[in-house]
């Protein structure tokens, strides 16, 4: 039986005689916590007026633009043997909070993701005070039973009636990994300790849609960026499933199709059931990168982009995009009760994991992951999606879609505006077109360094396939108001009507 | 030429009529940023207190044990349709901050990683609020500054005089999996198109000691684990020269080496010098994982224990561990003036590193990493570092290692306790014998499983070769007192004597 004597407190400091091992004084802690607490109570201010609040007020500059070289000279960012004192730290802080891009505010339209959700970043600071490691229960408890209970819910939501397992992964491009992985063990166990020079060549297959990170994966994995087998998409981004099918043929061994489920440019969604058809005739594992589009899945009105999303093998899905759970929260799935997660990535580490802990050790997840150390990421999505609840979620992704829409009709109504394509998704593509241009009118970069310099807001811009340079318009943030679509025309117009 | 106008403000709410698309209703913003500071607002002093003050202290437990299924009932996980109020959230923090286990109190030894910085804690939630993504200077030019600051500095340590080219990864395992793609890409610069299927069998060294991340990084990357030749190590964990040179002439087509400077268990460092004469002989690539053991370079007095880390083509470090910057911040670094980051992991993915952007596009670093959306790891330890100067890291390196030496002292002094061998690092592994038990004296999960139910303090054991379960005690942070280590083993002996 264990005596259950109560915490003996550490002795205080000077009652045992200090000790002096090679050179330095052992008696006490030399990080004095109420100093360090001091700061922090001094940062926080800091943290709230400029990171928070300014950084999310419509009125105030989306940046603050200076190029690399004035920068330097701003931050004095060399590294010396002298510490500095903490005015001088703080000073840092206000700077390198000045000179960020405020990735919340509403009118940062540049990437995939955008916006702040309170319930997400207190689940954040939670995480990084506490610091924890997401391989074993004995050491994250809270944090291993979240995202447990997320990743659940999110396989509920895919419809995968049969269950499933998966992992929170640090990026959509590391699920990505994860699905090649998978595949090719499911079709062949031994590459896992033969590797791939005694295997027949493996070949993969993905839309020319699809997320660059497939063909890092591929070369990565070792699998080769010429067996990643490119499939054409029609003109609305879409794979073209009989093009899939022809590609089938080509020989080799064929082991897996990745499907977009928005696609990073247009926002297409490949045709998932039509996909699904073909890789059961085929015995192709079926990933589908959902990093972007899976938000559609939390809608009533929009799930159908992703109609047959429950006959993937895996699904990639970032809850760090539409959903504002800040980055990163990616997780990956694969469909079903299965182990595969663990036999294809364990490596049975006896210091981590070892068999005679006293609980179940089936919480300790860690030997599923590809990393060691892993940062809880489902945790802040699992606060936030307590506070807003599933319909709060839902209310999200159709107020974005619907402000998509808006936008859209609005570039039709403009003179000097052109839609690249009607919108399905959150992704608005779209030509402006100044008065004195016509026939040459690339003029995305030269409005882009202007509303970089002005500070006004950031919109994304890329040529695509044969067409020149169009805004990515993407509409994510609750906080994004009409007045911002209608503000984001005007000020292309006001930007660009000289050019 | 720029129209200088000023910011145009966002309409106020209603002054154009609403808009009903698919439903919604489109003017102004639905989230409200008012209340969404009032939450943080109210979040930040529980944050402050429970997971900062009384997460550090010393009189406080270290973790209050829950089984998962308790724990499971006691935090209701389940995720429903309807939202809760702030109130009822705000609960829910302080149940996760209470049942999480405290990593920064001073009697947390279980992992590589320990302690709390607040410097590193500012400079943490600061990039919580402002979720950058570290692809292109234009979304965070600030961190992508601040991580070049770092690497350079860190280059400079590691006294590569050549120079060196960098990034920071989500942790050790997938830096040392950089090194193996580097490697292999730097001998065989077609795998990335053609795959391995293409090439002869690859095969790498690394010793039995080395961290399991060697294994996982040669299964996922498609090299087998089976083509990784295991190096025998001497009885103080350190690989043995002689039989990595043996094992080379093994034939394959050997292409690395991986070195470990402070492996998982022991803290042992492998012989870098000679290992890089043999990497020279043979033209290997020679990778150093330093994870844990980087810190000693900054040490006058401990950095010979990496002797000859000058040599290597690629190193892996992670200030996470005992130079406590916070997980993860994880640096992989490769040596000289190179570009072979930028090759070997390039996509060009044109709508995220246009060609034709107004500003020095060097800056926009995101392809050489092997992921999209990247945390901006480096600017908390910048931060810390600022603060602290090279001198105050050195300090808590030096700190640490006196420690471990005290402790391994008393350890030799007490009945009951026995080394397991002498420690070089900050490693201190030892058994525990209580009185009763002589011969068969496997106790450690029982102390283990009796320390945790108590909350006591948290501290590692594992088995090792041939040698039963014995404790791994690991000094790291600033907090740890000599009291703390006379307490350790103290309280090891009031949990176990009854055995």
């Amino acid at each position: 039986t264990l005596p259950d004597t109560s915490l003996s407190p550490a002795e205080p400091k000077g009652k045992r005689p200090p000790v002096l091992v090679d050179g330095v004084t052992l008696n006490g802690p030399t990080l004095d916590i109420r100093e360090a607490e001091s700061f922090l109570r001094d940062a926080m201010p800091i943290i709230m007026e400029e990171a928070v609040r300014k950084a999310t007020d419509v009125k105030e500059k989306v940046c603050e633009w200076r190029s690399p070289e004035q920068l330097k000279e701003v931050l004095d960012l060399e590294l010396r043997d002298g510490g500095e004192a903490n005015p001088k730290i703080l000073q840092r802080c206000r700077d390198a909070i000045r000179y960020s891009v405020k990735t919340g505010h509403p009118r940062f339209f540049n990437q995939l993701y955008a916006g702040l959700d309170p319930y997400s970043l207190v689940g954040r600071f939670i995480t990084e005070a506490l610091n924890p490691s997401l391989y074993t229960y004995e050491v994250a408890p809270v944090f291993i039973l979240t995202e447990e209970a997320v990743l659940k819910k999110m396989i509920e939501i895919i419809g995968w009636t049969e269950g499933g397992d998966g992992l929170f992964s640090p990026g959509g491009s590391v699920s990505n990994m994860y699905a090649v992985n998978v595949a090719r063990y499911q079709r062949c166990p031994n590459v896992k300790e033969l590797g791939l020079s005694a295997m027949p060549r493996l070949v993969m297959f993905t839309s020319e849609e699809c997320h660059y990170s497939v063909a890092k994966a591929a070369a990565f994995l070792g699998i080769g960026t010429k067996n990643v087998y490119v499939i054409r998409s029609d003109k609305r981004g879409k794979m073209i499933p009989a093009e899939f099918e022809k590609q089938v043929q080509r020989g080799a061994l064929p082991f897996m199709v990745n499907a977009t489920a928005g696609t990073t440019i247009l926002g297409a969604f490949d045709p998932l059931e039509e996909i699904a058809d073909i890789c059961e005739r085929h015995s192709l594992w079926m990933h589908v990168d959902a990093c972007w589009g899976g938000a559609a899945l939390m809608s009533n009105q929009h799930r159908h982009l992703l109609k047959g999303i429950h006959r993937a093998d895996s699904v990639a899905w970032n809850p760090h995009k539409m959903l504002l759970a800040g980055l990163q929260c990616c997780a990956f799935m694969v469909r079903g009760q299965t182990d595969i997660l663990q036999r294809c990535h364990s490596a049975n580490a006896s210091y981590l994991f070892q068999q005679d802990k006293f609980y179940d050790i089936s919480y300790d997840t860690g030997d599923k992951s590809i990393q060691c150390s892993r940062k809880p990421d489902a945790f802040k999505f699992w606060l936030m999606w307590k506070a807003l609840g599933t319909k709060g979620l839902e209310e999200r992704v159709d107020r974005a879609l619907a402000m998509a829409r808006y936008l859209a009709e609005e570039i039709k109504k403009r003179e000097g505006f052109r839609l690249v394509m009607e919108p399905e998704y959150a992704n608005v593509c779209f030509w402006y077109i100044p008065p004195s241009l016509r026939i040459d009118y690339d003029v995305a970069p030269v409005v882009k360094e202007r509303m970089m310099k002005k500070g006004s807001m950031l919109v994304g811009y890329q040529p695509h396939g044969d067409k020149v340079n169009f805004f990515r318009q993407i509409i994510i943030s609750p906080q994004v108001s009409r007045e911002d679509m209608d503000f984001l025309l005007d000020e292309i117009n006001t930007l660009g009507k000289d050019l």
